[in-house]
C-alpha cells in the first residue's frame, strides 16, 4: 500500500459517519495529499470503499499515469464526479459550483485532520525544506548591514534558497526594519538598514510541496539595552513554548506556556498572535497554537513556535522554530542559532 | 479620484441592475484591485451609492492606513461585512462561509469584468513585468546548453527575475527539453539537455502583483527539418494571432486566425489548448482566446498569444507574447526575438 492509497483509505474510514457513500475532494492541497498529483484543476473521488478516481484536465492528465489511483480527463472536474448524495469540502468548494453541480452534501474539513500528523516520508520533506531555509539564512548574513533595503535581503534569501535546490519560497518574505519590526506581517519596502536597527525576517523554502517556516531578528550594531531585553525575554518565551510541545498537550497550554512569561514582563499587549501554527503541504494548517484553541497535540505533528514582542513606532522581536512533535520531547528541524546575532 | 475609488464607483454601477444595496467582495485578488491592499485575509464591502468598508486582521491593519477607504478589523472579515441581502461573489466564497452567514445572495463574476480592461498605471506595471522577463532571458540563455537539467534552467531564470526587481515568478517556470515538450504543462525535471532537443521555456515575472508571461522555444544545436517546420508553422500562426487581435475582435475569431494556420498544414489534432489569456493581477483572467470563447476584445486588454504544436514522444513548439489591444494595433510588451535559436 503506498502512502496514497493509506491516505485514501484513513479518509474512507471517516465517510460512514458522515451518512455519504463518496466523498468529493477539490481543495488542491488536498487532492495532492490523497493522490500525489500537483494540480490548479483536479478533484478526486474517494468512495467508502476505499476506491477513488481522479479527474484532471488535459495539461495535468499525463502526469496521473504514474500514480497510483485511476485518472480521467475532464475540464469542468468537479462536474465530471459529481453526483446526488456526495459529500464535498464545504470549506473549498464555492457557492457557484455547488449551486450549479445540485444535491451535494457539504461537509466539514476532513482531509486536514488526516494532514496534521505527518508519516515519517513527509518530515523527510520537511527537513530539507528546514535545512535550505538554515543554509540560506547563513549565506545571506554577511549582506545584512547598514544601506542594503529590507527589499534586497528578501531577495538575496529568495534566490538563494532556490539555488539551495529550494522550489520556491514557502510564502512571501518578511523582512522588517527599526520601526518596520513592530508590523508582525510587514512586506519589505526600499527602507535601508541602519545601525541601531533590529531587523526580522521571516521566510522558509518550500521543497516538493512541503513548506518550512523560520524567524530570526537580528541587531545592526550593537544592540540598545531595551532592544537586548526584548530579545531575551522573546527567546525565554520561545524556549518555554518548545519545551511545552508534547504529544497530548493542549493547543492552548503550549500557546500559555510561552506567552505567560512574555505577560508577566509586561508586555501581553505587544503579543498579538498566536503562537504558532501546523506546517506541511500548507504554509498555515491544523494545528494552531493560541490563547482560545482546544484539542491535544498529537504526535509526529511539525509545528511552529513563534512569539514576539512588537513596540508600535520602536520595533520588535520574533523568533521562530519548525519543530515536531515527539514522545521524549520535540524535534528540532530550525537549526540556526538563537543568540542575538550583532551584525 | 484615485484609481482605486474610480474602480468602486464603477462597481457599484452595476449593482443596480443585480438588484442587491451591495456587493460582499472575498476575492483576495479582487479585494487588491478594489482598494489597493493586497491581504490574504480581506473583504470589502461595495455599497450602490459608491461608499465602502474594507475588513481585515491585525496582520494588515496597520497597512490600511495609506488607503482611500475606511478599515476595520476582524478575524472573520466576512462575517464583519456581511448582512441579509447583501450580493456575494459565488465563484469565490465556499458554502461553509455561505452557509454560516445566512441570507447572502449569490452574483456572477463582477469585478472580473470590470478588471479585463486596464489603466495606464496598470499597463506600465504590466511593461516592467514583461521587460524583466525578456531580460532574465537573455541573461540566462547562456546557461542553455547541453547537459544543463531542465530544473537548472528553471532555476535560473527565477532567481535572475528576482535579481531584475521581480517581486517573485509570475507562475511556476515551465522547461520542457525533447520529448517532455509534449506535454504543454510540464514541471522541470532533472533531464539533462542534449543536442537535438527543442527546449520550450514558459515563464514570467510578477511585477507589483500584475503578470507576465512568455514562451520560447530554443534548438540545442542546430535543429533537424522537422523540428525547423513546425517552428516556423507556430510561428506563422502566432502572427496570425497577433494580427487578429483588435478592439472589437471575437474571441474565439482570434483564436481562429491563428489555429487555422496549424489545421491546414495537418497539425490540428496536435495544439490543444486555447490561443490565449487576459494577463494582469491574475496569471490567467478575462478574456480567453478559445474556440468557443464568445465575447469581443475591447481597448487596453492585455492578453497572450500562444500557439503551440505537441508531438506525443517527440517534442513540441510553443511561442507566446503578452500584448495590449489598441485601436491601430496591439502593442507588444513580450520584445524577445522570435527567431529560432540554435544554442
Amino acid at each position: 500500500m503506498t502512502h496514497y492509497s493509506g491516505r485514501r483509505a484513513r479518509l474512507a474510514e471517516l465517510l460512514p459517519a458522515h451518512d455519504v457513500e463518496a466523498l468529493l475532494v477539490t481543495s488542491a492541497v488536498n487532492v495532492r495529499y490523497l493522490t500525489g498529483l500537483s494540480s490548479s484543476n483536479a478533484a478526486v473521488l474517494v468512495r467508502a470503499d476505499g476506491s477513488a478516481l481522479l479527474a484532471t484536465d488535459n495539461r495535468y492528465i499525463d502526469k496521473t499515469g504514474g500514480l497510483d489511483v485511476p485518472a480521467v480527463e475532464a475540464s469542468d472536474v468537479a462536474a465530471r464526479l459529481a453526483a446526488p448524495g456526495v459529500g464535498i469540502e464545504a470549506a473549498d468548494m464555492s457557492v457557484a459550483t455547488f449551486n450549479r453541480l445540485g444535491g451535494l452534501v457539504p461537509l466539514e474539513p476532513l482531509v486536514e485532520r488526516l494532514r496534521a500528523v505527518k508519516d515519517e516520508d513527509e518530515l523527510e520533506l520537511l527537513r530539507t525544506a528546514c535545512a535550505i531555509s538554515d543554509q540560506a539564512f547563513a549565506d545571506v548574513c554577511g549582506a545584512i548591514r547598514p544601506g542594503v533595503t529590507e527589499r534586497d535581503v528578501a531577495r538575496l534569501l529568495e534566490a538563494r534558497m532556490i539555488e539551495l535546490g529550494a522550489d520556491r519560497p514557502a510564502f512571501d518574505t518578511i523582512v522588517a526594519a527599526g520601526e518596520n519590526g513592530a508590523v508582525p506581517h510587514h512586506a519589505p519596502t526600499g527602507r535601508q538598514l541602519r545601525a541601531g536597527d533590529l531587523v526580522t525576517v521571516d521566510f522558509g523554502a518550500n521543497y516538493h510541496g512541503y513548506h518550512a517556516d523560520m524567524t530570526r531578528t537580528v541587531s545592526i550594531g550593537e544592540p540598545a539595552t531595551w532592544q537586548r531585553e526584548i530579545y531575551e525575554l522573546v527567546a525565554e518565551a520561545q524556549r518555554c513554548g518548545r519545551e511545552a510541545l508534547a504529544p497530548g498537550a493542549e493547543a492552548w497550554a503550549v500557546d500559555a506556556a510561552a506567552r505567560s512569561v512574555i505577560k508577566e514582563a509586561g508586555h501581553g499587549d505587544h503579543f498579538r498572535h498566536g503562537l504558532g501554527h501546523g506546517v506541511g503541504l500548507a504554509i498555515h494548517e491544523e494545528p494552531f497554537l493560541g490563547p482560545s484553541r482546544t484539542g491535544r497535540l498529537e504526535d509526529r505533528v511539525p509545528i511552529t513556535v513563534e512569539p514576539g514582542i512588537y513596540l508600535p513606532g520602536r520595533g520588535g522581536v520574533r523568533i521562530e522554530d519548525t519543530l515536531v512533535t515527539r514522545e521524549g520531547g520535540p524535534e528540532l528541524l530550525t537549526k540556526t542559532s538563537k543568540e542575538l546575532l550583532a551584525l
